[in-house]
């Protein structure tokens, strides 16, 4: 097979990094289909995730690899981990550990709707948005 | 609000585009939670999509914005739009029309599962992979 049709369809993973060493991941709640959070992995946390079916990540911010609930105690058990048809983004369903996955303590990180039909200025409107944990305490170092 | 505070709890849409000016956008079937693409928007794009409740995208292989389904009629259309917390990346529950979202003729773009627990090289293994649409009908320009 040629390059581009091995990478979507064969059965190698041959992850398509970006100029950064990084692919897109989104973890999903495995019960409902929710998105809870869109990261990044490096080479390092992919092969991490893979072979201990916890998901890590690689912080862009903090230029870090880093375990999802090594802090926080809020683990992803990884159900299930599929790739893309240009392999570079991942898709996790997940087990969410804890109260939740977004720093801000809430279970997902997309928590405000963003309204449909409109032009011009648009307000978010919060969903889905109650505390599931409080940051300060499980994130002493945050504000 | 602090600027941070503000584009985490706040109901302004100001949505952190990357240095190509894009955020990163996770398309999800709103009937089952599966995530069908993971692309980007521009201001543009997200724009469009927010007026006309249809996806737009950007795409950065082509350099364009576009319209999703505009050549094959899989058109998303967007029961729900979110944004998460540090604004860089929206989340669409989309009905998606037509077929399916994938240009190899899938549904999904995820049609394969890498599995889990394992070092060293692994084997991707072909999951709801069934074509849904012939991509060579579909997109005749395409191989």
């Amino acid at each position: 097979m040629s390059a581009p049709k091995e990478m979507e369809e064969g059965t190698a993973l041959t992850p398509k990094f970006d100029a950064d060493g990084l692919v897109t991941a989104v973890a999903t709640d495995a019960k409902n289909g929710d998105v809870l959070m869109v990261a990044h992995m490096n080479a390092q946390a992919l092969a991490r995730t893979i072979e201990s079916g916890e998901a890590w990540y690689y912080s862009r911010s903090r230029k870090a690899l880093w375990k999802k609930g090594e802090s926080s105690g809020h683990v992803q058990r990884v159900l299930e981990l599929r790739v893309d048809c240009d392999q570079d983004a991942v898709w996790l369903k997940v087990d969410q550990q804890g109260a939740g996955a977004c720093h801000t303590g809430r279970r997902s990180c997309f928590y405000r709707r963003v309204p449909l039909g409109q032009t011009g200025t648009v307000r978010l409107e919060f969903a889905d948005a109650g505390r599931a944990f409080d940051p300060g305490t499980v994130y002493p170092g945050k504000k």
